[in-house]
């Protein structure tokens, strides 16, 4: 790309422009070539001449169908009663079956390397599909009580309502239970690609492999992390920050980390961890009705009605009324 | 569900999924109405046979056209000028006069149950809509204000255009002053949707019935929460992951959680806290003109001008020069 | 706005209604009024009578369809294999010469403050444009690369396509790479608006001015922020929370913050930084090969090849067993 020639023949603003929009326009194909080659060459980032994979839109707006039924009234239909509630619902449940079928046929198939190809994926996605909307009203119940749980431990909540419209950490947990419901079934990526959505939008990041016990509540929940193997048990509280994570990853002898092993804590029931907590390491439990304080950082197991919070900060302070109308910040060691 | 039969059968893939597929669907009328069931069953997450509940949606667009007039030129519209701004404001106040009067009047309807169910809420709501879009004015003058704030605040801004397209502090700023008018105007429900909704688009979680003076500045932010009765005065600068919340929250004599009650702290005026900084208490005032350091772990009150950091932190270093070629993870105690 | 009169009239509710609504709506046009007047009042928040700024939303289309590009098959587009994506390909590069052609133009446009008048800012905007396009094919390779870094560096990933759909890490280092590439060529406003987008998607905040080098890897992510003048090596892993930030910052003999200034840290190849960790300084180098342990606070160099890790975290235990059946919430000192 060379425009220099024509920099120095001072075309008049607008006839230069469309010469070197020209002369430059024709770089492009050329560029589209290049770009393509690059397909070959460095695969592992594009999906080309396979069966299609699951369409991360599609699955999104299956989550958003699947609220409507759980949550009737909530969400983008208005005006619904139990006269015609049915043939929303049944109308939802229809179209569901027919886009979880094709979803998941999708995930399963690309997923057979080890499988026989023989399968039917298709049966097979359709029989999950189902299994799924059959869970729909089991869940429903799982989530009045989780939906419960949160506007009895949050004293700023003025009714359920608000609870449904307002708390992030009720949709991160619906999302959650859903993908659940679906890696349990043994579906690959779509449940990864639902919490996934669930954490951009509310920045609370749940694996769906994680096990969550009833009446499960997240208060605000920016930077929450609840990892793979976590096992949560009933009547647990979080607040925004709290990381239950990993230690160092177990290798084997070629120095692969080892995948499927229990590398996140156990916390058992009616636990309640404050905000920035964090508690790592697969054999870390939290004993039942425990508090774990603000800040604190746990790789060790609790037991059971045990209050933990980090010390007494030690703090340095120091007074500037005497320089109150210097420039006080430059007198601070170190801040961001 | 049971597909043993047509699987023992062995019927060609596709006849055989045909067949299932009919059988499957046979199943989806009778799910139907066992999800049905479920909103008589466990009722509180569904809303069903009321008048309407403000749109989530609605609350948003309101939202969009609320920041269309109050930085004319930053967001949908373009080539706008003195001449023709007028059109296009007086085009979105009178559809917001509308749209504000009818998501109001659901969510006063929705909350009267203390109320005299004579009310005439149309009336009333729409009197409040109109008294949020007379505070436009000011508010844009506070909104210059907080803007100004952060250009002065960050030494990476290079112009006002760039704080606000790219200022989540300042997109969340601006909601929330938006809501706390709605708030102080006694509407429920819709002041938190809306702050919910900047909550989700910007890490930043600020209850709408917090106090904020003016020029307040809040660089980065996500995982900032600030808490309910939170009062904050002029000039204050805050930083990401900053927490201004409650200690353990007092409950009356039978257990409950008492609402209604100073649990957040008072930041006073010019005061500055750092990142991950995490202030606790409704009687926790951090005197102005005073520094909190980044992750300092506050509880107790803080004179003016003074500065509080954290202890110069206590590490523990571990050379592994001497085992360079080595793994050097499995060498240490613990990490996420 | 006075409607005391017509509730002492007492009329039935509707048509009191309309009355008041009518009444009412006669002051929107004077609010109009006074709102277009706070235009000329406080400036600097609107962008009236001046050639148009970058659209966010056309920014945002461009990422979109750069992606698509970037990662064929994962996005929009299905069915895509070597006979006809270069058609597809092709288009997408043809249509975002222009699109970025323009919004280039604008950003220099409305940057020209301080440069010649005279400039033909669209020959300009388009040069950038095509060579931020030539860049593809060798920003593909380095994106392969984090993919296959973030792969390697997380033990719950199933499969490259998994990284690809559900990583927000590779979400945002990939638009952090694309404004990165036009933060050298010079633009404007424009890499800021491409970062912010992706800050507000991941909570990951990159600023688009930062160094980093190929097979950078940062896993759950959200609170992450990177300040604009980090360098960082090849071969990173950082995790969610962690700051590279600044400490106070220098200022001019007139108090003015000194802007242009290298105020963050320097970390070197092959370093991992854990959740939380807090690393300070322009001053700042973490030495290669180190490992920085989850929720350190640094403003110190520190050597190669050295771990560093915050002391075993001081804690106070509470056992609550002999109080079993009390309220041992009541018995906590501090908490949120």
């Amino acid at each position: 790309m060379d425009i220099d020639f024509l920099d120095a023949v001072r075309l008049p603003g607008e006839i230069k422009r469309m010469a070197t929009d020209i002369r430059l326009k024709e770089s492009l194909p050329a560029l589209t070539e290049r770009i393509v080659e690059t397909y070959e060459e460095c695969g592992g980032i594009n999906h080309l001449g396979h069966s299609p994979l699951p369409s991360y839109r599609e699955v999104v707006e299956v989550l958003a169908d699947i609220r409507e039924i759980l949550y009737p009234g909530y969400g983008r239909r208005q005006n619904l009663h139990l006269g015609n509630v049915g043939y929303h619902v049944g109308d939802l449940i229809d179209s569901l079956h027919d886009r979880l079928t094709q979803q998941i046929t999708r995930a399963l198939r690309h997923d057979c390397k080890a499988r026989d190809l023989e399968t039917d994926f298709e049966a097979e996605a359709q029989a999950i599909a189902i299994r799924l909307l059959e869970s729909l009203p089991d869940l429903r119940k799982t989530l009045a009580d989780d939906v419960h749980a949160a506007f009895e431990g949050d004293p700023a909540a003025k009714n359920l309502d608000e609870i449904l419209f307002c708390y992030p950490g009720v949709s991160a947990v619906t999302v959650f239970r859903i993908a659940h419901e679906l890696f349990k079934l043994g579906v690959p990526l779509i449940p990864r690609m639902m919490t996934e959505y669930a954490h951009g939008k509310t920045g609370i990041d749940i694996h769906p492999g994680a096990t969550i016990g009833a009446r499960f509540f997240i208060d605000h929940g920016t930077g929450v992390v609840i990892g793979e193997t976590t096992k949560i048990g009933e009547g647990v509280k979080i607040y925004q920050g709290v990381t239950l994570g990993a230690l160092s990853f177990p290798r084997d002898e070629n120095g692969n980390i080892l995948r499927d092993h229990k590398r996140h804590p156990t916390i058992e029931d009616e636990v309640v961890i404050y905000a920035n907590a964090t508690i790592l390491g697969g054999k870390t439990v939290i004993g039942h009705h425990s508090v774990v304080g603000s800040s604190a950082w746990i790789t060790r197991s609790i037991a059971p009605y045990t209050t933990v919070t980090i010390e007494n900060p030690r703090l340095r302070y120091r007074g500037t009324s005497d320089e109150a109308n210097s420039d006080h910040f430059t007198a601070l060691d170190y801040q961001i």
